[in-house]
């Protein structure tokens, strides 16, 4: 156990594998449109502020992922997509910085090989929600089934010590948030925010959007009285059935976005 | 009583029903142009999100509405309009996919002659204060008479099961929730969102808006103290006398949307 | 005594005073410029939404005063206000429909000679504190000295009984309103709104912007604990003095406004 | 003990010193349009209104400070940055008037030489939190470290007497506020905001920014239950590892700000 992640940390300029290989195994282009046009959703839509990321696992080598160099989601273009190894080491950095968090990313695709895409955030209502001791996130109304009976949080304190930085800044802590997921899909990180995961990056982006809704609402209704939570049934059939239905939700916001950048 | 209710959904994308008769009976323009507004104040006026929908009834035709076609609120147009019959069937579509929960419109349509428009929507305040047991939304102030002394709240599971999406996906559903209405202009459905209705398509988007501001109002007030309530008197006559006025709120709204949208 | 104040209301569509003699003493253009831009700055900075107006005490006869025509504030323009006079007969209507609400601001311009101008609203934070049962607004920061040690709350059932829509719609009950104000500057209406008053346009639109911000202050620190709200003599000392700053926001809301319509 | 700080206020139009010694020392013109830019910024970001300020120490001489004339931070340019001293004499006013609480911004220069850059502010959520008894604000999240185990809170009665305007309008109240900081990086203010203080200037907004949504959490978090707050470790590591990010979210305010005002 270390009393700071900072000695442990990779370096935030990343050195690039020299792997000539791999020019064949480029991720196709509507995937990296896919990835800039959630950046700029998420943004749009108040999940992620300066601060915050989505990646997607490569398209064609599922042992490597893509997310955009150091920079806030917002001004992100495919020019700023970077891959990374599932260690979190970037292939094609060519200096550019890279997030201190990666390890968020690479540890889930190493742990998890049904999820496509992860994004990590620290909207506004999960924050206070994983700090109140005893709480649990629990899904609240049909549009956020996948948060089911209780989302876990992740305490950092037990795998880093109590004088980190919260951050997920090493393979050593990625790997231990990516096992605190226990087979939901998303996971509060306490004094910090959230991760949350997805088949595709349009059901990962609905997700963390619904995921913060969930919050809002939960922190409101709790105020008030005892809640009625979702069943178990229940959130599985709307899992099953709603997130059918995110095509509608993620054209609207694509439209949102470009409409505001102009 | 079933476990979920996917297996008695009608098909997504609807047969068409074939009736040359019904060239005749073509809905007034205007009364679509309304519509198509009123989708974009909902979505404007942040009612909807890319979820929720609203349906007026045929001007021509009782025993017909109109709706969008499955598709986000704010984006959609006169040809997106879709024509349905009373059991929730769609005149013509032409493989377009429609609504899931049509059966809500469909349903009310046919047990209330005097509804004339429906909007069925997931708003912010609304959802949690239908999640609180024992929680009803009451008139607090004069522009939610029609909020009356206390709305229904809509259990599925006593109609359902507790396995449900909490969607009304079909005819059973759609009647057991216009059961739940019982003279009133509201219902919250738990966990779900709520269902107005009003004698044109002005008054149910003004109620929907407004129902809005009373739950908002209602779980900040709640937290503080005891709340004095409109009576059922204040109620009656501020729906007779404040919903006179809902042209000018519409006006603004209009102007609004069309700003927004450039 | 009356169950419903709907009888006494005067016809929306006034009838104009055949007054030849006063063409000689038009408002200012100043001053209409003036009402105007208010408008849009109420509505601009969320005090009003299509419903609440401002008016201003004619400048050239202290027994008239300016108002806009039934309209939503964001729409105004010069050629819509409308002369008043302290019975609230429109003087210039021309068939135009006026506000309903108009005795508010003609009964406080009787009572009240060093009253200005006046606004009515209905904003997002009031509406929820004029309910909780022996809440008072009372002044929290500096910018809100105007508050003081407790804003008295009109119960419109004492002057009005119980079955009004609660609405201002009489000469008998803009008397009751007035007299309520009791020295105060601000009186807050339950289950509806609230009506602030200033010794120039300017200084009523300061009041009613920052008693909302006051408004939303105090429902969040007081479901944390005892509050230290200011003294009578510190909120003395901050109307004195943080009001003679108030050329700097409007300065910015106009700015703004006129931003925002393009 | 004075009963009100009215009396010793200096006049808000300032006498210039004259000082043609100084023509060689004037401040580098990337500081002055980084000072505009984070006038924008603050405004744009929901920290500032037509109130609060932002001032910069002179890169080339410590006993100066710049700060806008009086007036909306969202409007300065930089023809409106007046150099002052830490007296709070405006050396180069030529008549314009000045912010009546100068004196924060040159007492804390006086009495902090790590500072370089001070913002006052009265955001959302820092003003309830302030009026709360024996409430702190505490770091809750890994983004405001710096807000630490328990901001000092300013009661000015102490300083000030109880019948102030809670301004801090002379020297001696800017030196019992620059007093109060006790190490600390931000003071709240009771009944009025905050003052943060940074190593730049883009470290001061950085703060501004994050307090308030510190004080938001807080907030939301402490209505439901005890709150697991950072450890003073955890806000140390934070404060030197998450502020090293501060580029990331100015250029992305910078751009918004921008986009914003066309």
């Amino acid at each position: 156990m270390c009393s700071s992640s900072t000695h442990h940390r990779s370096e935030p300029v990343a050195v690039d594998i020299d792997d000539a290989a791999e020019a064949s195994a480029a991720p196709s282009t509507e995937l990296i449109e896919e990835l800039v046009a959630a950046n700029q959703i998420l943004f749009d839509q108040g999940v992620v502020d300066a601060f915050g990321h989505i990646s997607v696992r490569h398209d064609k080598r599922p042992d490597r992922f893509l997310l955009a160099r150091n920079m806030a989601p917002s001004r992100v273009t495919a020019q700023d997509i970077v891959e990374f190894t599932l260690d979190g080491e970037a292939v094609n950095a060519n200096g550019r910085k890279v997030y201190l968090e990666r390890f968020i990313h690479s540890e889930i695709y190493r742990a998890r090989p049904d999820v496509v895409s992860v994004v990590h955030s620290h909207s506004h209502s999960i924050v206070p929600l994983s700090v109140v001791k005893g709480m649990r996130l629990k899904a609240i109304f049909h549009m956020a089934g996948f948060v089911g009976q209780g989302a876990p949080v992740f305490e950092i304190r037990e795998a880093g010590g109590d004088a980190t930085d919260l951050l997920i800044s090493n393979n050593m802590l990625g790997e231990a948030l990516a096992r605190h997921f226990d087979g939901h899909d998303i996971v509060l990180m306490r004094g910090h925010g959230s991760t949350v995961v997805g088949g595709s990056i349009k059901q990962a982006v609905y997700r963390a959007v619904y995921a913060e809704l969930n919050a809002r609402y939960q922190l409101q209704a709790m105020q008030l009285g005892e809640v009625t939570f979702l069943t178990e049934e229940e959130s599985r059939t709307c899992v099953q059935n709603v997130e059918g239905q995110i095509q509608r939700p993620w054209d609207m916001w694509l439209e949102q976005a470009r409409v505001r950048r102009g």
